[in-house]
């Protein structure tokens, strides 16, 4: 009798164990999935086609009732957490966010990537509807130093060169970044540390395919202009392009390169929010783009396109291509006050 | 004794099929890994964030040994039974190849969908190990029409309307389907129906940012030359871009619009199908391309750039980013014989 109660004991006990092995096999849910970042794929067809009409993409002035999909750019060399902050005052919904960033693959970048992940991470562990609907972080040997001085990154001489490593990196992140579900990308620079909460859907209201806000500075409490690629061209800066060479290029806010063109940073009056002006040149401080301009082929161009590169080259680019560009000169957004 | 030996019967049933549940439980892949497209990323850190190295992505001339990423691209307004066949037997690891196809939403274009559609399931249904790593179809409004006849398509005035479409379309395709592990691009024309099976290998072998193939077909036995739009720009060819308007573009293969560029076309000898000569424009038909050269910003132009459009625009794009672009003038790949 010992005998067998100690055999009917241990396979009791067995049975037991495999009875809550195989429960929690049926309930519990996949390891893989907990693991794996579910795409976002509108039609899946079988296991591996995936098809998607883009003439489903809507981007309208009423972005959330659509529910409008909006991926923010931030190319980052040094993390502000003032932009953060910023970032998550923002009233859009996030699942209807997607964030993409690209550091430098330099020890300063490395210093970044921790801040940025650190901050991602807090919000994207926390509470399911409070978190974007993904976050990409892209690292590159972008060529770029984050070690240089404010004078030294100003200076004529090397702008050209850095903004046409700058534009490089904007194009790896948008073609890394840019889903087929996208309807508006909205560039927004790592050092705005003040825009509106209601930002998105303010900018998205106009309904533009390329729309940028103007940036200023608060210093001592006074507002100081701040981003001068925003502009509306001139006959001198026209005429002084004729002039060039092929790869020469024309800067704005540089005495000696005076352009005379109308700067947006110089139109502020503090007038209706929502005026708006048609541009040639822009700057990325808070540029929002139809996702379509972005398909249609408009990029940073890293090389003088007319004259232009960057964010300036990207605005011909999109009138090339049959776009108009505007700004809202009462509409600020602020840079960090170095 | 008979009630013992039932329970102890029973009991030991339970646990056998206990045992093989818990079993297939630890062995089988998960139901949701199956089912779900499983995205190829290099480094999920949570749910959602990834985080890509892009100085890891090789593209050499070793890509089979590398493992390099091949995402291979064709714009599609009619489908060809010889180009799928032909596209089956490249010998390049199918798990390393991405296709990306853009249709017309056009009634056209769903004749498309379906062929296309079917021909692909056939292939990813199929083993395992024969499939491809993702196929990624897009229906887009291009505003193509493949109703046009051969002659019509080809006349110069439809040329750069056609072309321009033919832009946006690869843009948006391009936009939506590289990847951040994408190595390579390879545009190839719907109309391709043979093609070397090493097209890939050799392709990439060569280690060129940008390489295209020469485009003959087969006619009663002899070949034909068919894609001119892979050049050697001419003196005269650019004197009559100097004398033109910013929005006029030259074209090759028009009497009317003689360029005396030197064709690749016109340079096959039957010699060492390695020989590479240096091009100013390409054609799309065998296109190799770096993916880091797309992601710098090399697009194809739906505008006039320096009087160029589509993929001779891009070539020109390409090399105004510092890029070279390369032909192999004994490398044929053939095109339908209409």
């Amino acid at each position: 009798m010992r005998a067998y109660n100690k055999s009917r004991i241990v396979g009791q006990l067995l049975f037991v164990a495999l009875g809550i092995a195989f429960i929690y096999y049926l309930f519990t849910p996949s390891l893989h999935q907990t693991n794996v970042v579910k795409p976002q794929i509108p039609k899946v067809d079988t296991e591996s086609i995936v098809v998607y009409d883009m003439n489903e993409i809507s981007a309208s002035a009423d972005a959330v009732r659509k529910k409008e999909e909006v991926l923010i750019l931030t190319p980052i060399a040094r993390f502000y957490p003032e932009y953060w902050k910023n970032l998550l005052k923002l009233t859009y919904p996030r699942n209807l966010i997607t964030l993409g960033f690209i550091i430098p693959s330099t020890k300063d970048g490395t210093k970044v990537h921790r801040e940025l992940r650190a901050a991602v991470q807090a919000v994207q562990k926390g509470p399911k509807h409070q978190r974007f609907a993904d976050v990409k972080i892209m690292i590159q040997d972008t060529g770029l130093s984050s070690g240089q001085s404010e004078k030294q990154r100003h200076s004529l001489e090397v702008q050209k060169e850095r903004r046409s490593k700058i534009a490089a990196s904007r194009n790896t992140l948008l073609f890394s970044t840019l889903g087929p579900k996208t309807s508006w990308v909205l560039w927004l620079d790592s050092d705005i540390v003040e825009t509106p909460q209601r930002l998105i859907e303010d900018m998205t209201s106009f309904d533009k395919d390329v729309l940028v806000a103007n940036c200023y500075k608060r210093h001592n409490g006074n507002l100081i202009p701040y981003d001068f690629n925003s502009w509306v061209d001139s006959d001198h800066a026209r005429n002084l392009a004729k002039g060039m060479g092929k790869d020469d290029i024309l800067l704005e806010g540089y005495a000696e390169l005076a352009t005379y063109r109308l700067l947006m940073a110089h139109t502020y009056d503090n007038g209706d929010p929502r005026t708006l002006m048609e541009l040639n040149g822009v700057g990325t401080t808070a540029l929002m783009v139809k996702a379509n301009v972005h398909r249609d082929g408009a990029v940073f161009p890293t090389f003088p396109f007319y004259h232009l590169i960057e964010s300036e080259g990207f605005a011909k680019m999109a009138s090339r291509l049959g776009y108009k560009v505007y700004g809202l000169p009462n509409y600020l957004v602020f840079h960090y006050d170095e």
